[in-house]
């Protein structure tokens, strides 16, 4: 990026609120200038170009869900941590609905942009990393099956998160029923993980 | 949808195509007409927008999708059919991976568009419908913990597959690796679902 981040902040802001409402293809350097109420040569000023702006309101978004991730509290027993972590991504409000949403867009168009990809891989190494240390805390405090592959199961844990928001995104607009299979997703997921220690 | 399925299909395989490549945002009725080396007259006398042609795409895509699921082998035990369902998925090929790239444009859009909407509600509760029915056989059948609720477990079963697909398609293109993470990830999670049984 070359633009300093605090300074295009504004403009960043502008183009998840584009993405939210209409997918990542309504996003154009013109309707960025629209939606933040500054000139198309502002816009042009902090970034060269469509993709680089898109790059860089990825980045925001992901600094932002790392952000989140890292302040969850962590006391309490490590499903009780993993279970607050989880439960940060479901679109349990109008703000999450629309994170939800955006991570989705972004996620959808690393196939076909590099640098979204790269954006994408570090986020998802990052998570699943915080994933893997909680779950060898909690086997060496004795609340999770020693056998377990930390790695694998916190990409498991890493789908199963990603998936349960992919669905509710999916729901209708009043999806409340397909919100509470979601919770309950992630309840039954952590049950069966925690409860494999007893068999 | 106004033009017959059979009719227009060398278009909507046009339009998988150059979704598998730029993504949704590259689709447009002149691309489709250069990509599937037809008239733009031709394109418009199928479809009469870009929504409905990609809708009518979505709905050809899923329609591959359940065709698939269906047609999978059910010999063996229920966890058995279970992962040759959800492999199904998994990237393991070009064509499943150029698939998952097109499921994911598409079900990315489902926020910004009503129609895209609708097809993928139908195609995840087909999907689901499908696993808790398999997930209830194989409770009849002994194999697995007849305390679990099988509606939540088939949601987190298709959240699995749904976010292993998606971190899949996120890994640099040679992402073998990640792809084995995937793979491992579908056996750990059944391996969980399974095992449960015992405890």
């Amino acid at each position: 990026m070359t633009a300093s981040p605090r300074r295009g902040a504004h403009l960043l802001d502008a183009v998840v609120r584009i993405v939210a409402e209409g997918g990542l293809c309504a996003v154009s350097m013109r309707a960025v200038a629209v939606e933040a109420g500054v000139s198309l040569a502002q816009v042009q000023y902090y970034f060269h170009s469509k993709g680089e702006l898109v790059a860089a309101a990825f980045e925001h978004v992901s600094d932002g869900v790392e952000q989140r991730a890292a302040g969850v509290d962590d006391t309490g027993s490590s499903q009780e941590v993993l279970r607050r972590l989880l439960e940060l991504w479901l679109p349990l409000d109008a703000e999450r609905a629309r994170d939800a949403r955006v991570w989705l867009a972004f996620t959808a168009s690393v196939a076909s942009s590099e640098p979204l990809r790269t954006i994408n891989i570090r986020l998802d190494r990052a998570l699943r990393a915080g994933f893997a240390d909680l779950l060898r805390a909690a086997q060496a405090a004795g609340e999770l099956d020693p056998t377990l592959d930390p790695e694998v199961h916190a990409g498991v844990l890493l789908a199963v998160v990603d998936g349960l928001v992919t669905q509710a995104v999916i729901a209708p607009p009043d999806g409340g029923e397909r919100l509470a299979l979601a919770t309950a997703g992630v309840e039954a997921h952590l049950s069966l993980l925690f409860g494999a220690e007893k068999s």
